[in-house]
């Protein structure tokens, strides 16, 4: 129960991080400083650790990496529209 | 088996994933488009997620976590020192 807190906690944390820098990229329109590949890569990360959430059922996890996987393709899109 | 191998194939994928990052910045000395507050938050919820992957005593969570937050604390060590 106490794992499943943290784990929660975890995944909002990590959830939320990636909100001020799709904003900051949306304000801005600059992303140029950075890295497509380590955004691309996440992307494919976060589908990877959504799959072994729903194999192991690990809610935190599955919620956590959805949520994620859905900012990081923002982020991803944007970097691709405003590096041009 | 299976999903221990999706774990440690997403682990190894999101860890790495933060290695252009962390080179593209050593190289342009340019952090300036990286948000710090989610670099900092995320180093938070990596190290939650290193806590929760003790917890439910799962190596691909536990190895991969202690990776990234090595990364990504050097990531907002560089975005401080290149933001000066």
């Amino acid at each position: 129960m106490t794992s499943l807190i943290v784990g929660i906690l975890a995944g909002v944390l990590c959830t939320v991080s990636f909100l001020p820098q799709a904003i900051k990229i949306f304000k801005t329109k600059r992303a140029g400083d950075l890295s497509l590949i380590t955004f691309v890569a996440l992307c494919f990360g976060i589908l990877l650790w959504l799959i072994y959430g729903i194999m192991i059922k690990e809610l935190p996890i599955i919620l956590a990496n959805a949520a994620m996987l859905v900012l990081a393709l923002l982020i991803v899109v944007m970097k691709i529209k405003y590096s041009k």
